[in-house]
């Protein structure tokens, strides 16, 4: 399966559409599942079509990750999406959402493929993804893969779009490898974080393929914003903490495989990486995003390669990468996300996984989704993948939000994403809660001693008051959500 | 390393001993891994001396899973016991726990074996293992195996109980097959399910194993209450549920291969096996434990095999088993817990598991380990590597406790074991939630109609104060742990 760019971006007998005459074959209760994962390589052009379309419409659209306003603003704004599944990112679906007029679920990202092929989303009609070239029975993938390998070989049928404004080399960089459904799956046979043994391509029967249309817009990626003192003050305690266990972990002795989460606050610590000191080891990225904060990295030749599913990259951070694809592509290989969010392949690779949250509590579970327990902000994504499954898996988050306002370390979440059996270490500005081994009294202790100073007195307050209940775990229950008036 | 009964339970040169002898080489703080998992295969003679030992000693023990009265009891009820993990089922320990004076947290099964090795919960000492063969560099586990090889990996020491009451019989359903720590471990070479890939033995350095005790004392493993009515509905609904997914699920159509949790309940959904339609289709157990419930469907030829860590029978069960173990050899397989747990075979299977909860709330988050969220009872055990991993995921629980007095299905569970993100179904007596594809809203609807009528009232009320969070999880934290009476 190899692809000659030669040859063009559009080869052999497809059925060339426009976007309005693509979006007319969707049906009005189609279940849709998109290309597009870590605010880049999404439909752009059939998903703004279908949301100026005449017709009332009540669509389930599915994503890797997350996609741009041209499906999530389009859509929602059309009063068109009724479903959304499983992460989002843009605040107009988010407020439709949080009311009640989209119904959403957010799942892990790993399993998202599987449980769209045994149709736990409804069955699948047709599956819109962006592509860099197309075939009659192949398609590359743009800047991201995702779950669209999966999307593609569960949907009734396949909107293609050619999108010129992606470089053509991304081609270079995609490793496409599928899997049977269960019983039948084979084990992976990665070999090494940036192994391949996939193809670019992703395969489909030719009659899927029911219009193939042509845009030339850039993807709208996420934007980061400078990292704070309190991140540079976080990277460093993360820094330290590394160190140590590079010196102590027989996992971390020759190689060390690690894991941001995706977002501001995991770029500014891979921005952060060159500050550590990994003495000779190869140092590799295996996680779901390739974010600006590694491309130093890359350049440095501190890391030697990086796996993900999504080159996450802001405007400037693509132009970066495209204007050196062919240098970036013999050490970055993007993988389909039950493959890079793999649990076994992040087990045996040893990942080292850093990620943030919402808040955690005094006995290391976290909420990483609903401010208050109640507003999702994007979903669980793959920090649950990661978080389970690394043998080393790291929380790091200010211990404060709104300026202050708000302790990010407390009594209990009102939701949790990731439980006290899953989180091992939570870093702060003030410190590293090292859990590993500790009863939930004792990691009270470590997580007071993390918070902001300024909270530690309630929270303690707070431990004195829970006592009453006595347990493996104490909490005054009567208090849990209003500790810090208490 | 094949092994010959006929050359003896003990060969070569081993270093002989008894138990009070063996005891007296145990440090007073030391860090002890032991054998055993569902309340058999642990040491029963040389835990009993350290606890009869004069020395004051403050020891953490780390098992596999449950083990008996001669580990958890005798060294509480001597003051021996300063930490314990990752999983007990004796009321003294559990007891202990709950008042604080032994440190204790539980954690997934099929990692505990890795975090022994990485040091997590300390250096380990000395292992202490009951076989029923030894040799100088070898020995064969007994009728349970759990993280018994990563114990002897990672201990400096070792310590065999050699138990003439285990038939010597037990080596031909025991596949030990050990891996590489990451990063340089390799996939899993497991076909299926009852393939064999190891070796009836665990191997270690010669110099590791300072003393071989012969011992005569039978496992006093679970005792298995009789299904109730409610038991009984349960299965029902889950055999119809299970019935109509077989005709629908792509995953299901030629082989099925099933799990169920540990205990009582779990014990009678595998005794109801032989109510459901199977069809032509393979039906085999990929589990952690094989418990009695599965003997009949051995016997009638539903269960092609079944694959578990642990011989978890009732004594009636061992009687039944050992008196034919030629036989049921052929089709029960013992694993490590890393391999029998182990999240990518799970997932490649296409395991479809069936685990308890002590409640579930509203938008499917369960709680299977805290009562009132403080007072722990066993520990997560394995439900978290099932019902994460699983394909098809279902939780089955009466819907309520006490005599009635307690609704199982609550607004919010005060403690998460498994997240709304890992759960699917979940089936009580009065029938099925299928969650698949549902808001949390809509999960809402669903689990009331599963609860018991005399609450259905009480949850709406609940639901409707909540809405004045609004939100994509709506709560009224103000009542959320009184919502009975409000």
């Amino acid at each position: 399966m190899s692809f000659d760019p030669q040859d063009g971006r559009i080869q052999g007998a497809v059925p060339r559409s426009t976007a309005d005459k693509a979006a007319a074959l969707v049906p009005t209760d189609a279940v849709i599942p998109v290309s597009g994962f870590g605010g880049v390589g999404y439909p752009k052009s059939v998903t703004r079509s279908i949301a100026a379309d005449d017709r009332e419409m009540e669509l389930t659209v599915i994503s890797g990750g997350g996609v741009g306003a041209e499906v999530d603003d389009a859509l929602v704004e059309a009063g068109k999406l009724a479903r959304r599944y499983p992460f989002q990112t843009r605040r107009k679906v988010r407020d439709a959402i949080n009311e009640g007029t989209v119904a959403f679920h957010d799942r892990h990202i790993s399993r998202v493929g599987d449980e769209v092929r045994l149709g736990d989303f409804g069955e699948p009609d047709v599956a819109i993804v962006e592509a860099v070239a197309v075939g009659e029975d192949w398609l590359i993938p743009s800047t991201s893969i995702g779950n669209t390998p999966a999307f593609v070989a569960a949907a009734d049928a396949l909107i293609v779009e050619v999108n010129h404004a992606q470089p053509i080399e991304l081609a270079q960089v995609h490793d496409v490898y599928t899997r049977a459904l269960p019983p039948d799956r084979a084990p992976i046979p990665l070999g090494g974080p940036i192994d391949r043994i996939g193809t670019p391509k992703i395969e489909f029967p030719s009659e899927k393929l029911i219009a193939v249309v042509e845009t030339d817009r850039s993807d709208t990626p996420y934007e980061f914003r400078d990292p704070t003192a309190v991140d540079l003050q976080i990277a460093a305690n993360l820094g330290s903490f590394l160190e140590a266990e590079l010196e102590r972990n027989p996992m971390l002795k020759e190689r060390v495989h690690l894991q941001f989460g995706v977002g501001s606050m995991g770029n500014a610590l891979m921005g952060a990486l060159d500050e550590i000191e990994f003495g000779d080891r190869d140092v590799i990225y295996f996680g779901e995003v390739f974010q600006d904060g590694l491309l130093d990295s890359i350049d440095s030749g501190l890391l030697t390669g990086a796996s993900a599913t999504s080159l996450a990259l802001s405007l400037d951070g693509q132009e970066r990468l495209f204007a050196d694809i062919d240098r970036y592509a013999t050490d970055v290989v993007l993988r389909p996300a039950d493959i890079s969010n793999n649990a076994a392949l992040i087990e045996r690779f040893g990942v080292v996984g850093i990620n943030s949250a919402v808040e955690v509590d005094l006995y290391g579970n976290a909420n990483a989704t609903h401010i208050n327990g109640t507003h999702v902000i994007n979903g669980i994504g793959g920090g649950g993948d990661f978080n389970r499954n690394c043998r080393l898996g790291i929380i790091a988050l200010p211990s404060t939000a709104a300026g202050g306002d708000i302790s990010k370390i407390v009594p209990m979440t009102p939701h949790v994403d990731h439980t006290e059996h899953d989180l091992s270490v939570v870093v702060t500005e003030h410190g590293v809660a090292d859990l590993r081994g500790l009863s939930p009294r004792e990691r009270a202790e470590e997580m007071i001693a993390v918070a902001d100073p300024q909270y530690r007195e309630q929270l303690e307050r707070y431990r004195s008051r829970a006592k009453k209940s006595s347990g493996n775990i104490m909490h005054d229950f009567a208090t849990t959500h209003r500790w810090e008036t208490e």
